[in-house]
C-alpha cells in the first residue's frame, strides 16, 4: 500500500527520493492500530502558503478517543482532504489518514496574513483531527490556539485540549455553582475525573468522588486527596444504608446539583439518587459499557435532567474567543500548578529509527495499551527522521 | 373517626347541627382510596373573609395522581393546614385531607380586597391540592385563574389545568419547534398524548404516535387521526429494519427533535434512537414501571438531553401571568374546538343521597377504576345536600 501513495504538497510534487526530514503515524484503513498503522517519513515541508503555519510537534498524546477513531468506531472521523490540505499526504483515491487528534507544537514558520502568531510560539490544536503525531505539519493558522509564553511543560500542553477542557465546561456549563456547592462524579480516578478534582478544588467546590473497590485503596485514596477530593467513596458504598445521612452529614443538607458520569449502569443510576431537586447528571463515558438507566420519576419529580458532554461538540458550538479564553484559564491554573500534569510514559521515536523500527515500536505501544499495559497517559515525541 | 373531627372555619366554630348544606370526599390517612375516602357534608360557608372567595365546584376530574395522593406515594402531598383554613375542616391534631387537585368551580361570593373575580365567574384552581371534590370552598382569591366568560363547556374547563397545560408546555418548553417539525411520542392514546397530538396539529408540527399493538387497531387509529395525529405505529414496528428509513421519508430527512415519554422501558429508547442531534426526550409518565435505559453514545455523540416534566413544578416556577396566558390560551383552542374536551363519564352525587349512600358511591368508583373498568376520565359532580 505505501509504494503507491502518492506523496505532494499543494502545488508541488515530490518524488520519494526528496531528503526525508519528516515523519508520522499514519494509517490507510480502519481496523486494530496495533495491526494498522505506520510509521512513514516525507519531504520537508515548503514554505508555508498563506494563511497557514508550519508546525513542529513537540508531543501528542494517544488518547482513548484515538484508537476508536482509527477502529473507524468514533463518531468524529478525520477528513481524509483535510489531511491531504494540511499535510501534503495520500491523495482522493488513496486517502491517508495520520494519526493523533491532540497534541503541543511550535511555529516553525509562518505564512503571508497569518495573525497572531509568530516563529517559536506554542500552540494547541483547534480542530479535531488534524493528525498530530507527526514531526511536522502544515496547517491554517485558524486551526491552532496560541499558549501563553512561558511557565507550562511541554505534558501539560500537549494534554491541553481534551482532557482539561472536558472537566471544566462539565464543572461550567450546567449548574451554576458557587463556592461551598458539592459536586459528585464515578470514575473519579480517570483522567478527567482527577481534573474534576483538582478544577472544582480551584473553584472551591467539593466533591463525592467515587471509584471502583479494590485490595488496597490505600494508594489511590493518597493520590485522589493530594490532588483535592473532599470525599472518596467506593461503588460497593451504594449498599451502605447510612450513605445519605452520611452524605448529609458532609454537605450540611444542601443539595448536590451537579452529577459527572464516565461509568454507566448501576454505578450511575444509585449516584444518580443521590442527587437533590433540579440537579443535572452529564455523561461524558461509558465505562462500564452499560446503559444509563434511571427512574423516570427522578426526571419527572425531582427534574434532573441528563446530558452528554463531548468537548469535540462544544468546540463546534463554541467561537474562537470562547475558546481561547478557557485555554487561556487552563493554562494559568497549569502554570500556578492547580492542575498537575498527568501521569505519563513518554514513548520517543528518535531520528535513528528507520520507518520499520517505528512502526514496530508504535504497533507495540498500541498492543500494550489494548491489554492494559499503561496504567499512565502515552505522549508520543517524534524526532525529525535524519536526511 | 368522623364522629371526632372538629368542624370550624376561620374566627368561627360551628357545632354539627348546625344546617348541613355542602359536600365533600375527605380522607383522614393514606391508603386504598376504595377503603379510605368517605363522604361527609359540612356547613355552608359563611362569607368569604378578605382576599378569599367562595368557590361552588361545578365538575372536578379524578385524576391518576389523585390517586396515588391519597395512597400517599406522590410527591406532591395536600396540606392539612391549607385544608383547614381553606374549608374550615379539621384541625391540626386531626388533619382531614380534602381529595381532588383539579376542578371547575364558579364564584358565589368575593371578600374584601379580591381583585379580578366577580360573582358567577368561572376559575380553575392555580395551587395543587386545594380539595376540588367539594361542593363549596373558600380559597384565597390568588388560588384560582378566571377562565373566559362563555364558549367553553364544564368538561372543558374541568380538565383544563393538568393534561392540556402538560401537552402545551411539553411542546414549547424543550425544543424552539416551527411549522413542519416533527415531534414523536409514545403512550400517544393516553389523555396527554391525545392533547400532544391536537396542540401540535394546531400548531403546524407533524406528530409520530406509538401505541401498544392491540387486536383491532382500526377505531384507535380512527380516533388518533380525527384528532390530527400523522402517523400511528405500534411499538412492533421498532423491529421494523424499514423504520427509519420510512421515518426519513416522511420528514423528508429533518432531524426529529422531541420525543415525549409516558411509557419508559423498551418502547423509550427505541424511540430515542430514531432523534436527530441535539434532540430532547421529556418524560411525564412511566407506564411501564419500567426505567428509563439510554445508551450513554446517544447523549454525548448525539447531544441527546433527557428531563422529565411535571406541571406541579411548572406551575411553581412561572408567574401568575404566564399561567393566566396558558389558560387563556388553552380555553381559546378549546372554544374553538381544536382541543376536545376528553371522553368522559359524569359521576353525579347528588343532594337527595346520604354521606353513606355516597361513600358507598365513590368507593365504588375507586374500586373500579383501580380495575381498569373505565376507559373514558371519570368527572365528580357534587351537588350540595339537602338542608
Amino acid at each position: 500500500m505505501l509504494s503507491r501513495t502518492i506523496i505532494r504538497s499543494p502545488g508541488r510534487t515530490f518524488s520519494t527520493s526528496t531528503a526525508m526530514l519528516n515523519r508520522c503515524i499514519i494509517y490507510t484503513q480502519n481496523g486494530d492500530p496495533a495491526q494498522v498503522i505506520r510509521a512513514i517519513t516525507y519531504p520537508k515541508l515548503p514554505s508555508p502558503p498563506p494563511n497557514t503555519v508550519n508546525l513542529k510537534f513537540l508531543l501528542s498524546p494517544i488518547n482513548p478517543a484515538d484508537v476508536n477513531t482509527i477502529e473507524g468506531v468514533y463518531p468524529s472521523k478525520p477528513s481524509s482532504t483535510s489531511n491531504i490540505a494540511a499535510s501534503g499526504l495520500g491523495s482522493q483515491d488513496e486517502p491517508v489518514f495520520v494519526g493523533g487528534n491532540e497534541g503541543l507544537a511550535q511555529v516553525v514558520e509562518v505564512g503571508e496574513g497569518v495573525k497572531g502568531l509568530k516563529k517559536d510560539d506554542w500552540v494547541v490544536m483547534d480542530r479535531p483531527q488534524l493528525g498530530t503525531w507527526s514531526t511536522s505539519r502544515n496547517v491554517p493558522f485558524h486551526g491552532v490556539i496560541k499558549l501563553p509564553a512561558t511557565g507550562l511543560t511541554e505534558a501539560h500542553g500537549a494534554t491541553m485540549t481534551v482532557n482539561p477542557t472536558t472537566a471544566y465546561n462539565m464543572l461550567d456549563g450546567f449548574v451554576r455553582l458557587q463556592e461551598g456547592d458539592w459536586v459528585i462524579q464515578n470514575g473519579a480516578n480517570s483522567a478527567v475525573g482527577q481534573l474534576v478534582i483538582q478544577i472544582a478544588k480551584d473553584r472551591g467546590l467539593s466533591t463525592i468522588n467515587f471509584v471502583r473497590s479494590r485490595d488496597d485503596m490505600g494508594p489511590l485514596v493518597d493520590h485522589l486527596q493530594s490532588l483535592g477530593a473532599t470525599k472518596i467513596l467506593t461503588y460497593d458504598d451504594f449498599n451502605d444504608k447510612s450513605l445519605r445521612g452520611k452524605i448529609k452529614d458532609w454537605t450540611g443538607g444542601k443539595d448536590i446539583r451537579l452529577a459527572l458520569n464516565c461509568v454507566g449502569g448501576e454505578p450511575t443510576t444509585a449516584m444518580s439518587k443521590l442527587l437533590g431537586q433540579d440537579a443535572h447528571l452529564v455523561s461524558y463515558g461509558a465505562m462500564s459499557k452499560k446503559p444509563l438507566s434511571l427512574p423516570t420519576s427522578l426526571h419527572i419529580f425531582k427534574n434532573l435532567t441528563s446530558h452528554g458532554f463531548w468537548q469535540t461538540n462544544w468546540s463546534k458550538t463554541h467561537s474562537r474567543t470562547q475558546k481561547e479564553e478557557l485555554i487561556a484559564k487552563l493554562a494559568d491554573m497549569m502554570k500556578e500548578n492547580k492542575i498537575r500534569a498527568p501521569e505519563h510514559t513518554i514513548v520517543n521515536i528518535s531520528a535513528q529509527e528507520s520507518d520499520e523500527e517505528a512502526t514496530a515500536k508504535i504497533r507495540d505501544v498500541f498492543a500494550r495499551l489494548a491489554e492494559g499495559k499503561f496504567g499512565k497517559k502515552v505522549l508520543l515525541k517524534l524526532e525529525d527522521t535524519a536526511t
